[in-house]
């Protein structure tokens, strides 16, 4: 990745991705951009038929798109099934990334009896506890808190100043954004005499390969037995994730969302943006909830759940919303004329 | 705490906790575990009757639950009035707690006329800011940034990477975990020829004893009174406390509620997840909110309190929906029905 | 700002600020406070209607009010047009700020190619990456990480641990609360044979001058155009802007919204707590959205839009919310019954 300084031909970028190329296979790309604000020298995609007025307009000296709306393109194009993921790709070529060179930074506090791989990357004012063990290529950026009894796998990335507070296990190629925290103890209580008392939170994290967890995102670590993401599991930034919570494989979630403890989610799923799912609730693989729903029930059929309603103009909503709380006595008025009709 | 290494009897659990025992006295425990995944020498419990089912298949040595349940089970039990309570003591036996010796790591930045108690622990990368106090057998885990003219109470704990801004004073055993950021400036604006004006944020954060606080968890600072938690307040993770709020004793809130500014709410409150709050209103003792619900103004009854709809299948909500936003036209039909027939 | 050590008379005020004085000009100020708590020496205001009731029981030594309110004052008073921002620009004269000497800290690691102005503050624990800025009076606080490739303006404030991950540009005087989060990578994914694959983030974000960010909010860089905030705009806290976003000057967001990837909004809006705006929408300028509102779709009008349903007592919701399942079929039902009648 990363690997493209001077520009890549559409001939190569052809061959190299395995697309359709109409046009001249000698000229070079330089970069990667928007159709709005692609220029010379610029490869553009569309994938989301929202955007395909933009096609007549672009100055991208070529696009990548699917079969269907290459006609309407007066430029070359790379003709792929999925102009998204192909995009994504090519993109990857141009892409700068961070140098994070082996070793351990001066300033990092590492525990006498942690082990960190030689080729594994330490940055500043890092710490790591007793017992945890960074992998190989592994890169710890500045400012992260490793705690004890940790493990982050080969090829993970902590970005900066993410938080793993005890018994966090990630597989390899673990991406965390800044501000994440995993493992802390979980929002476990008991009412005893008119006083709260903490249940201890005795389990841990296990994060599967592949993962990515977002910015600001938390996952408190299990009471008993652990908090389990199966791979490939995709959180966005601003997520809640409760204690013992279990999400399978390549589901994911959206921002902001809120998943109680002991709740189970299954296999890829799609939570939307700001959604809640109550605790002890299981929704089954291939379920999609869109955004701001709250999820109080489990999901036993595949299949897209809601709930909430439209935004309305706020005068309107608020004569709809006052005969919300009258619905029950208006649904037996109802009734009640139906039988006297009949 | 945490300080059985090599197991205890059912007969000193039974005496310790005063809990009736049915089985053999001299079985050994060495652990705890759910009913779904204790192994030989586990205790279990019995508290949430979703999983009553699980009390004949699990290989717990012994089981913590209710009289009434005590006849379904086959092994060992102990009889507990609060099973869940009751387990919660029993596993701070089994807890294992980092170590935390007193003294100032070698890398804390400390300000001259700031005073910390040679009891303390001050980790990794701490700062501490100008007339700062920080009180016996308190924890500054790594990372954290203890502001000007702040007070950490005895025996607190904030675990790693925890912000106090400034004028923040904890009482004793509060406990605050990563990324939680206390006395913020205040979101207090006024509009002033077009542009934005910043109220200026005098006031403080004070927070009683034994508060629990969440990780990412906001509290700002007041206007110019200061913002209030009671003692035993509990929140969860994820949660934003608006400036001057005042939260009553004993009231738990749980992962990403919002209160907005201003707002009052009483002791022994529950509020649920994701619950909003809006500013400048007050909710009387023992009020419980919903997940998810909107509370819009006062409430002066003790109570359970909600708003939203019900998760439906999505083509199902879509009409439901459709139809809300005709909800006063249709209940003016009836209306005027109802005249036409009588 | 903060230059009043032993106060400051009526009458000064008066002429400072443009005021009607009614009462004794020699009158002496020593502080600020709020109707409810102020004592001798200190000046109060009354701006919300919903506190006039204070004005009489207040021990204020005088009130900063509305020509219409004043007679109801039996103290001397400062007659304002606008008590609120008046009250804001006196009450900053007696805020007590840290102060941030020149210079860097002894612990902070700087890149060899970025640059610091001599008369920025670095805090400690800062690290700053390669051919990164920053500019004349900035103050970067304890903890902060400046990736690579970032631009901190003259008289930025970074409180402290807040993260500019990489390509952040900030204008001038632009204020960010600790744990804010901004450049993360964007939540961009593509479904590739059944496994995720990650669209490069080769974009930035763009903050103009004077907004202010708050505590824990995440702002993510753009994919490949930049994440834009313009002139003056106000976010609070544990708020979420999604990749691509733009937001227009002086618009105002409160804690916890959640804004997804490519929505466009505009200029003096107003965006109520936790309230949710999908992707690749577009607000036009002056919409106001009430708290915990979904925005589903474009507002091309100004106005006040809002969704959701009235809280209630949970036992008569519950009615509600289960006649919303069957509106629709309630609706049909009224439209049957109305063309019997006819």
């Amino acid at each position: 990745m990363g690997d493209i300084a001077t520009g890549i031909t559409l001939a190569e970028l052809s061959q190299r991705f395995g697309l359709e190329l109409r046009g001249d296979p000698s000229l070079q790309i330089h970069g990667v951009a928007t159709l709005a604000s692609a220029g010379s020298g610029q490869l553009a995609f569309l994938a989301n038929p929202r955007y395909r007025s933009q096609l007549s307009d672009t100055s991208a000296a070529a696009v990548v798109l699917r079969a269907e709306d290459a006609d309407a393109a007066s430029m070359p194009v790379l003709v792929a099934r999925d102009p998204y993921a192909t995009f994504a790709k090519i993109s990857a070529l141009f892409e700068t990334r961070e140098a994070h060179p082996p070793g351990i930074h001066a300033s990092a506090v590492i525990a006498t009896d942690a082990v960190v791989d030689p080729s594994a990357h330490i940055g500043a004012f890092v710490s790591v506890g007793a017992r945890s063990r960074i992998d190989a290529g592994a890169v710890i950026g500045p400012g992260c808190v490793i705690g004890e009894d940790c493990i982050v796998g080969a090829g993970c990335e902590l970005v900066a100043r993410v938080t793993l507070v005890t018994r966090v296990r990630l597989g390899s190629n673990v991406r965390i954004h800044p501000g994440a925290v995993l493992g802390a103890a979980g929002f476990g209580l008991a009412m005893d005499a008119g006083h709260w008392l903490n249940i201890p939170q005795l389990g841990g994290v296990v994060v599967g390969d592949d993962c990515e967890i977002g910015a600001n995102t938390t996952i408190d670590r299990g009471a008993l037995d652990d908090t389990v993401l199966e791979e490939d599991v995709r959180l966005d930034n601003q997520i809640q994730i409760g204690h013992n919570v279990r999400i399978g494989a390549h589901t994911a979630l959206a921002g902001c969302v809120a998943v109680a403890g002991s709740t189970r989610i299954g296999r890829d799923c799609l939570i939307g943006g700001a959604a809640g799912l109550v605790g002890h609730i299981e929704l089954c693989d291939k379920v999609t909830v869109t955004a701001m729903t709250l999820v109080t029930h489990s999901i036993r059929e595949p299949g897209e759940y809601s709930s909430g309603t439209p935004m309305m103009e706020n005068r309107q909503w608020r004569r709809s919303a006052a005969r919300f709380r009258q619905l029950d006595a208006l649904a037996r008025k109802v009734q009640g004329q139906d039988k006297e009709n009949t």
